[in-house]
């Protein structure tokens, strides 16, 4: 249950037709594996290779879900989650060492795109042993890799659940991800770009009921105004204590990575249409939209399903009635469990 | 019609129980006094003086509404616009210089609320030997003072025009506003922190409808992705530009003191309940809201209307169905006149 590390030494050629010599997977399993019980778990930009237990004290990011008896139940299946390429959680990334060099990539690291992501995840499976997965399943940036596996690798997974994703980011979202980009790119101090980016980032990934009900308008220390130009309401703390706290736990130049490879996500245009994206798939689907999901909104997902149909793919979909916005995949588990969990049963 | 300066000499004290021992406010006027027929157009976070008509090559924020046969016809109305004070286009602000220490007021300027912009605005008022205004008239920060100019002075005006506001902002706008003052704060390079504070703002005036038109997912220059870190998509370009725009054309501290004026607008904390804040307006009032404005949403402008009918106050009230998000008001004039107009007819 501890972090272990795959290390690729075949080259991987990458979308941008430029080539890694080699590379590095961070990865975390749970479970016992059967031959056919195998599920990948993708994670989303903040994400990393421990995705569920508890070890040294901190919890998985998705803990609620995973483990035994849980949605996805580690006493029936081998769950594997590994840290995306361009990441900076054990996996290579632009803060990883160039073996040309011996120096930091930096900026000299190529773009990655989700299907890189999905190229090196495969390797890393095929490195395990397993020859076909039972399920991949993610959320947000972890939804488009599903997206990506089940085109790429149409023949290695039984199934796919695709939560709070999109085959395309939007113009409101491409456009609050830019300004997290120039927010970092354009800080002298990285660290308070990074810090700036997330807070942006934050407030999108929460609906405004939520907003509302955890903080409203309350203040942080006074009942009074204080007049003053300091942050005075309780979530303009919440805030920066987030955007703080992040800086210590990712670094700036993955965080443009990984939002650069969302922004270049486009199955559309990949393949020309979303009929053509996903006229290969042989997968169940199962596609999850969240109805207080601002940032992600219903009809993306609704029109991946609508494609799938049209195409008389295997697939399901539900809007998730929660109120905690695009966060709730990784919040209200209760509200996903009734419909994961049986579409995961063998 | 070219800007005009009053200088008021006697102190002005503010809601923090600081005092201004004088201050400046820049104002335009347009069309004809004639005793009873004068109009106080309020502006926005970025607004000025200058709201119709186009003076050296520049048309007025408010052109496409203020002008002859418009809907608000100067043929008929005295019209006058005055900027907050606080701002930076002519009016005191942490920009102006400090009598007592003929420097740079910069953060010793006393924190502005919208109260204290309303107040100052009265004393033009008075200046103008203007008794009672025919109708006071702004959208955003200027519905703000608009409701605050009915509470404070409800003899002062026969008509109030509210449009795409709220009593408070909710959790929401103020975690955007928060993110604005931040970025400035806390940037070496206080043009690239109001670049980004402008970026966040401008993308929740907008729509997601509006956004996926005007921009979806265009590349800038390219078909095809160039696997860079560096901008590509149009709407990258185009908010980058918007936000170094606007650097050359408004100041950061003026921006932070007017986006803390508008996070401590709270009608309901300042009076005890919206009740009490309106029990005794006088003015007609016409609350409007638009259909796609997320960052004003309509239930805040429904509220006000609520509240005033059940104090049988004189209110109308219409969410205008209108495309392009929170600046719709600044945009879409055809969809305002039909209703503002009328109420405007003496």
């Amino acid at each position: 249950m501890t972090t272990k590390f795959f290390h690729s030494h075949e080259p991987l050629t990458l979308e941008s037709n430029e080539v890694l010599k080699s590379f590095t997977l961070a990865y975390q399993t749970y479970g016992e594996y059967r031959g056919d019980n195998a599920i990948l778990v993708c994670h989303a930009l903040s994400g990393d290779a421990h995705a569920a237990f508890e070890i040294e004290g901190k919890k998985g990011w998705w803990h609620e879900a995973i483990g035994p008896h849980k949605m996805i139940d580690t006493e029936k299946f081998f769950v594997i989650c590994s840290n995306v390429l361009g990441s900076c959680k054990g996996s290579t990334g632009p803060g990883s060492i160039d073996p040309l060099t011996q120096k930091k990539f930096d900026k000299t690291f190529p773009v990655i795109t989700i299907a890189d992501m999905v190229n090196a995840q495969e390797k890393l499976i095929r490195h395990l042993n397993i020859e076909s997965l039972h399920a991949v399943i993610g959320g947000s940036m972890g939804g488009m890799q599903v997206l990506q596996w089940g085109i790429l690798y149409p023949d290695k997974m039984k199934r796919c659940i695709c939560i709070a994703s999109a085959a395309q980011l939007n113009a409101q979202a491409l456009a609050f991800g830019a300004i997290g980009r120039f927010a970092i790119l354009s800080h002298d101090q990285v660290s308070q770009g990074l810090s700036l980016a997330r807070m942006v980032g934050h407030v999108t990934y929460l609906s405004e009921k939520a907003m509302n009900q955890k903080f409203g308008r309350k203040l942080q220390h006074d009942k009074e105004y204080q007049y003053d130009v300091k942050p005075e309401f309780q979530i303009e703390s919440y805030l920066q204590y987030q955007g703080e706290k992040f800086t210590k736990q990712f670094e700036a130049d993955a965080y443009v990575y990984l939002s650069k490879a969302m922004s270049y996500f486009d199955l559309a245009k990949k393949y020309g249409s979303l009929e053509q994206a996903f006229e290969n798939i042989r997968a169940k689907f199962l596609i999850l939209s969240i109805s207080s999901d601002w940032i992600y909104p219903e009809p993306y997902s609704k029109e991946i399903a609508k494609t799938m149909m049209r195409l008389n793919k295997d697939v399901s979909y539900a809007c998730i009635p929660s109120d905690y916005g695009h966060d709730s995949f990784l919040i209200d588990i209760p509200a996903f469990e009734p419909l994961v969990k049986p579409f995961l049963q063998p």
